[in-house]
């Protein structure tokens, strides 16, 4: 297994991971899941806990890239406040832990996963577990987190990206 | 000299710090200064070295409290999102380092400082200064940053606050 690839898809309440990697020409699943905090904990404890889960996954799977959407539009400034809170840990975890970060927006993620930049989120999810050959559904922020972990690996030169169009 | 606090008035450019002290029932300015970023570098090795220095400033001083601005509005989501990832790093470092983070409206900072919720940044820097008996003028965000952690100071009950207001 090598280029292994952490996907993160940052919430205050829950923060998917997903951790791809790559054999021959293939992607391959290694992990997912999601790191939760109660909403009624205050942000400081929030971030701690998602700076310290994030720090022993990365330690567990030691990635060499990571990749985290790009999120440019918001519903209103304090969400984008609390939201922006949590890319910041996440960014600075990585990057405290030696791993290059990738940005992508959500119309790349969702047109590397399905073709289409602006795909429903079933149809996104449903893609993710083609790709990756899972037997079963991941909950939809691990899910997204692995979608962003592919459209890096789509978006880098190590993958035969022909092979990747034909499952498709 | 104890209590020491940490205020940070957060930045992705310019990120200003000030560390104050408590001699007998008074304020003791200790340091302050702006942990500065190159606008064309990317944002993730902003965030490294406000994490980075801001880890150094808290080694060099050991602060037992950590005071940042609580930011509600912003112009845009897109700066919302901007600041909240360096409010998160912030954050996160501090806790990170076994301190205990408080927040606080500008409005309360303001009316810490200068006894009015409203009143104009150049009131509160010439307050700032006046309060901490400072001789010269320090750079906005440096100043603003010693405004939180006299804020927080004012608001914990280890201050004389009757010998504050006569200063004032």
């Amino acid at each position: 297994m090598s280029n292994i690839i952490l996907g993160i898809d940052p919430g205050s309440i829950a923060t998917g991971y997903g951790i791809i990697g790559q054999k021959g020409n293939s992607l391959v699943y290694v992990k997912c899941g999601v790191i939760r905090n109660k909403s009624e904990d205050a942000i400081e404890k929030r971030l701690f806990n998602i700076y310290n889960k994030l720090f022993e996954i990365i330690r567990e799977f030691s990635p060499v890239y990571c990749a985290i959407e790009d999120v440019f539009h918001s519903k209103n400034p304090r969400s984008a406040l609390l939201l922006g809170q949590v890319r910041g840990v996440c960014i600075v975890c990585a990057v405290n832990s030696g791993i290059k970060v990738f940005e992508y927006a959500p119309t790349k993620v969702k047109q590397a996963v399905t073709g289409y930049g602006r795909a429903e989120k079933e149809q996104v999810q449903l893609m993710v577990q083609r790709l990756l050959c899972l037997d079963k559904k991941h909950p939809k922020d691990a899910s997204d987190a692995l979608s962003i972990a592919i459209c890096h690996a789509l978006n880098s030169s190590f993958l035969d990206r022909i092979k990747m169009e034909n499952i498709k």
